[in-house]
Parts: C-alpha cells; sequence; structure tokens
C-alpha cells in the first residue's frame, strides 16, 4: 500500500484536531481527545458562542506551539492549548463591547507563547505551571481596560477597598447545584447540566478520579459552609472548581498505587483550597478582577513536592 | 550493656523534644535547645497562653516534617519548627474568637509543609528560605478572614487606601524600651523585661552574636529617628526586630573570620531594613496585615550573595 | 618602551570612565561608551543636575560592583552601571526635599549590590535581570516615604483606588514629539530634542537598530491609539520608551541574521508593550508608583525564550 501526500495530510489534520481536543481536556489534567469532545458538548449546551471561542483557542494554542518551535510530544498531549482555552474562554466573558472576540483571540495566542516561556524559564526546578500562565494573562488583560478604550470591562468587575468591604453569609445553599456548578465552574458556568456532562467527560477518562474528585468535593463544600464561606458564593460552585482541580491533580501523581497517606493529602489539599480561595478573592478585590484557579495552582504547588516524597516512601 | 526497647524511646522523646525547642531558637537563626528554651521562658513571662502556642506549634512543626519525610538532619537542627513557631504565634495574636486557638495550630502544620515544598523548590538556586514561608502563610490565613465567617480578625488590623493616609512622627521614644522591644517583637512582645530574656537566650549561644546585635539595633533605631519614622513605632520595637534578625543571619556567615568589610556590611544590612520596613508596611497598608519578617528576609537575600562574593576574597 | 605606574593608573581610570560610560549606553541594551557619552549630552540638554546624578551613578554602580567582587568583564561591559544610572535619576525625579541627592547617590550603590544579587540568585535560570533591579529598588524606595519623614515623593504621585478612576482619552496627539519624547522618557525626559540626541547615540551604535527601533515604535503609537490609551499620555512619550526598549532587546538575540519571523516577532513584542504598560499602570494606580520600565522587562522576558527556539530553526 502506498500512503498518499492527501492521506498523510488528512491524518495529519486529524491529529491536530485531537491535539487541541486534548487541550480541552487537559484543563483538568487529563490526555483524552474524547473528554475533550464531551467537554465541548458542555460547553456548547451553556453557550454556542462561548464553546466555539473553546475550541478556536484550543487549535489557536496549538498552532502557536507548532509555529514557535514547541516540543511535539508536549503538544499532541494537549500542553500548550488548556492555557489557550481558559484565556479565550475568560476574555471572552470578562470583557464586554465590539472587540471582545478578537481580543480573545489574540489572548489565546499570547497564552502560548506565555506557557512556553515560563516552562523554559522553570524548566530546572520542577513545578509545574498548570494554569498558571492563563491566570496572569488574563489578570494583565483584564486590567488593561483601566487604561484602553478598547477593552470594555463587564461591568460587575468592581474594585473595591478592602475597608469598605462586609461579609455576607447570606441565604440558603442548594446543595446539589452547588455540586455540579463546582464542575461547572472550571470552564466559568454555573449551570448544573453543564457540570454534569463534565463530569461524564472525567469519568470516561477514569472513574476512580472521578469518584475521588466527587468525595474530595463534598468534603471541600462541608467545610466551606462549616467556615462561614458566603453562601450564594457556594452555591454558585465558587467554592467548588479549585478543589476539584487539586484532588484531580494530587491523584495524577499517585496514579501508581493506593498509598493511604496520598489518599489523605489529596483530600487535605482539596480542603485547603477553601481558606486559599477566600484569600486570594480577599488579595484581588481592590483590583477587581476574579480569583480564577490561582488557589488550585497554589495549593498543588503546595503539595506536588509533598507526594514526591511520599512516594519515596513505598 | 544492653540498650532496652524503653531506654530508646525515651531517648528518641528527649531528642524530638529538644529537636523542637532548636526549632524555636532558630527563629533567630540559632542552633542551640538551651536558648530555645530560655527564649520560650520569655515568651510565658509574657504570655501564658503564647508560650504554649510557640512549644505546641514547634511540635507540630517538627513531627510534620518527620512524618512528611523530611531529611533527619535538618529536622534535628530545628530547621523544620521556627516557621511553624513564628505562624502559630502570629494566628493566635492576630486572630480572635472562639477558633485562633486551632486555625493556630493547623496554620503551625501547614507552615511545616510550605516550608518543605519552598525548600524543595529552591533547591538548585542557593536562596535561603528564612522565614519566607511563614510570612506567606501569615498573610493569606489572615486575609482569609474576609471571606470567611470562622476567621476573625483582630479589630486593629485595618487596610486603608494610600491615599487616606498621613504620616504622624508622633511623642517621645524611650529609648531603653524601643530597645528590648526590638529583641521581644521578633516573638511578637513588647515587653522590654521578655526582651531582655531573649537576649539572654542569644548571649547563652554566642556573646559575639549577642554584642555585634545590640551595636547593629542601636545603629538602626538611631537611623530610623535620624530618617524620621514614627516615634511610637520606634518605642515599640517595630524597627528594631529586622534589624536584630538581619544582623544575625549575615553574621552567621562570616562566623569563620574578622574581615572588616563583612562587618560593615551587616551594620549597612541592618541600616537598610529601615527603609525597606517603611517600604513594606507601605505596600501592605490597603491589606491591613503586619509587615512580619519580610523586611528581613528581603535584606538578607539582598546581602547573602554579597558575603559570598566577599568571602572568595580571604 | 617601558609602562610606568602611574601610565598604568591613568589607563585603569580611563577604563574605569569608559565602563561607567558603557553603563550608561547599556539604558538601551547597547555596549558603547561613546553612545554613552552621546546620552549624556542628551540628558545635560534637559538638566544638569540630571546629568550629574546619571553620571555619578554609572561611577557608584561601578565602583560597588568593583569593590563587590563582580565580574571584571561584566563590569567593564558596562552590566553594573544602567541598573545603578537609572535609580539614581528616578529617585532624584520622584522625591524632593533637601535629602533627595544622598537618596538618590545611595540607591544608585544599593542597586549595583542588588543586581549582583538577583543575577547570582537567576543564574542558572537563564533568565536576564534587565532593569528588573531598579524598578524593584525604586518601587520600595518612592513607598518608603509614607513613612520615613526624610523622603519626600513628588506631589504629583498620587495613589488612587480602583474603583474611583475615570479613563479620559483627552485630546490631540503631536505625533512627532509623542515619537521622540518616547526615546527620551527612557531617560524620564519628555523634551523632543533630547529624544532626538538619544536617537543620534542609537545610530551610533547600530544604524540598523535604530531604524529597527524607529519602526517598531511607529506601530506601536499607532496601536496605542487605535486601542484607545490617553492621548496626552501617548503625546508624553509613555506609550513609547518600553516599545523602543523591547524591540532593540528582541533584535539583539538576532544579530547574527536576518529571519523574518525574527523580525516579526519584535515588533508583536513591541506591540504587547501597549496592554501591558495599560495593565501595570492599574496595578500599581493604588500605591501611585509609575510603571517604570517594567512592561519592557515582562514582555522581553516573555519572547526572550521565544526567540531562541526560534533561532535554533536557522
Amino acid at each position: 500500500m502506498i500512503v498518499t501526500d492527501e492521506s498523510l495530510q488528512k491524518r495529519s489534520l486529524v491529529n491536530f484536531l485531537k491535539a487541541s481536543l486534548r487541550g480541552i481536556s487537559q484543563v483538568v489534567l487529563i490526555e483524552n481527545a474524547i473528554t475533550g469532545f464531551i467537554f465541548l458538548i458542555a460547553i456548547l449546551f451553556f453557550s454556542y458562542s462561548l464553546a466555539i471561542i473553546a475550541f478556536l483557542s484550543a487549535i489557536i494554542g496549538t498552532l502557536t506551539a507548532r509555529v514557535g518551535g514547541g516540543d511535539e510530544d508536549a503538544i499532541n498531549q494537549g500542553l500548550f492549548g488548556f492555557n489557550s482555552v481558559l484565556t479565550g474562554m475568560a476574555l471572552a466573558l470578562f470583557l464586554s463591547g465590539p472587540h471582545q472576540w478578537i481580543i480573545a483571540l489574540i489572548g489565546a495566542a499570547i497564552a502560548g507563547i506565555l506557557t512556553a516561556a515560563l516552562t523554559y524559564f522553570t524548566r530546572n526546578s520542577g513545578i509545574p505551571m498548570l494554569t498558571f500562565p492563563y491566570i496572569i494573562l488574563t489578570w494583565f488583560l483584564l486590567l488593561a481596560s483601566y487604561r484602553l478604550k478598547a477593552f470594555n470591562l463587564r461591568s460587575d468587575l468592581i474594585p473595591q477597598g478592602l475597608a469598605d468591604w462586609k461579609l455576607t453569609v447570606g441565604g440558603d445553599i442548594n446543595w446539589l447545584h452547588s455540586f455540579f456548578n463546582g464542575m461547572g465552574q472550571i470552564f466559568f458556568m454555573d449551570n448544573p447540566i453543564s457540570g454534569f456532562l463534565l463530569f461524564v467527560g472525567l469519568f470516561w477518562a477514569s472513574w476512580k478520579i472521578g469518584l475521588y474528585a466527587i468525595l474530595g468535593t463534598a468534603v471541600t463544600l462541608a467545610l466551606a459552609y462549616f467556615l462561614g464561606a458566603d453562601h450564594d458564593l457556594i452555591s454558585a460552585g465558587l467554592y467548588g472548581y479549585n478543589a476539584i482541580l487539586t484532588i484531580i491533580a494530587v491523584s495524577k501523581v499517585f496514579n501508581s498505587g493506593h498509598h493511604p497517606l496520598a489518599f489523605i493529602s489529596g483530600i487535605v489539599a482539596a480542603c485547603l483550597t477553601v481558606p486559599i480561595t477566600a484569600s486570594v478573592s480577599t488579595w484581588l478585590l481592590p483590583f477587581g478582577v476574579p480569583a480564577l484557579t490561582m488557589p488550585f495552582v497554589l495549593c498543588t504547588w503546595l503539595f506536588w513536592q509533598q507526594e514526591k516524597s511520599c512516594q519515596s516512601f513505598k
């Protein structure tokens, strides 16, 4: 059989699309094109335009890495896609006005460059970059809106001095909503059905990680309630998404065994996202930008090293 | 003679307590269990409950490192204790309400994990972590109080916009108080007698370092007065504790010789804590958290490398 | 011929002065004593006292590095001078009152130490420090003014809560002024003739880099206008100086070839300084300090690695 140029090209295109879909699944640290596709369906269910932005951003991030000469394996695993996906979606959501789409897609491209740059600078330290490039970039571009007319910040992102802040704990919690919204908020969605679909994608990739994520989220939400977090924020899933991401990140390091200490430290790490989310939100209050996945990044950095030394016990 | 299991256990417990006391002495970068014990007496003189928290935190930090598989030598030197001691004490002091003690002790445990994580990430850079883990963690947990009902911030930690700030230089300075309080503030105490007892502990470990610390503090306080710092803050020792820590840190690097440039650079480093304390306090004003030992950390980082290249002259 | 001690000393003094002048030219990443001299003339044209501070700061930075045992080659290339030059000038300009000159010169000395320290700590990472030491130090020393009477901040550096901020786009732009002021603002000057003289110095060192800088600045200014930046700030050159520095930094990496991707990425990097300048200014608004060359540092860090991987294509 002769492999024609055309079939090679087709295969290359398929590979490229798979890499892009893996970029979407890598948002939850999973390398699985089908999971990425299910995630895309979940986003589509929430908003057509957001799903298009997510897909285009994944493509742009993967393309930027390829043009910039990134590591081929890492590109195929989707590791240059997820920061672009999140940046594109965040900018499309938190900005408004006529230029929001263009800014979102350019942001997705810059996210690819920033991911490459930060990965390069920290290559010797063993610190995983996770979603750090997306967070920094999104904060920066959102705040550019105060100086550039072309950037219009969504009107509910209001900076506030800490001196003027009053904590309200508020009304009832819908626990089922807070649970699925916690999954949904990973992609900025407060829609329980989209959250459910995301769980389907997660279970497709690994039912073990899925169950572990459910357990971790349940414990974390209970803790957030017990520590007296704002009930509305709990219901909206804003105390859940960092916990889910953290527990997936920590469990990934342990996929080889069932070390009891490792199991517990994953739950502890998820619980720690509650005070860290509270704290990061407070730091950012005077600047009026959301915490994004910073609590997850900080918590995972804190426990990653711990896991490594735990593994050496086995 | 046969070593029984019981005697081994007893010895192991004594070693563990010694490591914990060294954790207290390591707050001033000294490895000496008796100095740690004298420090504990000094804290006991100031407040029973604070001394208990300090001792429990030292034990928790040391225990966390042992469970987490930290380096045995470093644990015995107390290097996993001092960040826990400071974190526990700071949280117990700056928080109020029914949960402050539990939060303080959990904070002490997290400080142990954070110290291990940061030490791991910077292992190739040669940057000593000093009290950096404690500072970052304490700032984070104090600010979580704005979002979680279970965390109650002490009512005098008030955030303030820089635009509203007026510098008052205020009344008289009691130089003797400002001197001993400078030592006392290392452990958050504005009690001259406790400060005096801390000096006793320091001289026990090394009278050379003790004398050097006295000289450095005297020069620094004079500079703070000359530069027009708030007299009340000088009297409370808040311009002194970072200077003492810095001069001990710098002199530690030079314990092998009497290099004149080294001697001077220790004094210069101590003096630099004055503008750096002023600046860090300003940065933190909108967030309402205290500067803690950040000026010491920044100043020591600045001079540590310098010392190394100075040493290469000899 | 016998080389006398006297002639050796003379030569050594000439070398030292040349290294100091190269410290001035290194502000724009160029190693050329004559360019440094032309820059000094440009500053002299703007202000006698500022030129004296610039020259003294260059000497102090070079001297500090020599006393501290810095690398001889790096010292001769002026790499320990430029952070001191900028720190001295910035402190002299942004502080007022009787002590501003002394603080400026002491600041220049500390800048030398800080440059050495940061270079040492990042020696394995391959991150160039650029003007980062100067930026951090100047921000710190300016904010010390809120706590120390001896530091008087210039009255137009007013901190402001983001909630109170209104963006005004303002009146007409004088494009020629905004162009030359962009060059001038590298040394804090809003005088088109001084800006012109700086361009002369740049062309003396390399007309290729000069032309590239002109092209990059033109594209950047057009983008700033298109994105709706404040016209007054554009005219004052405040959207230009970071672009010029960035394009010089990026083009330096490519002086060996004419790679088309490299050429474009230099322009893209310059363009990116516009949103980054907008964003950094916003972050700093509550603290009331200027952005200095932080946008240039961030943008160059972002693209430096990219360039390296681009070069590997050739």
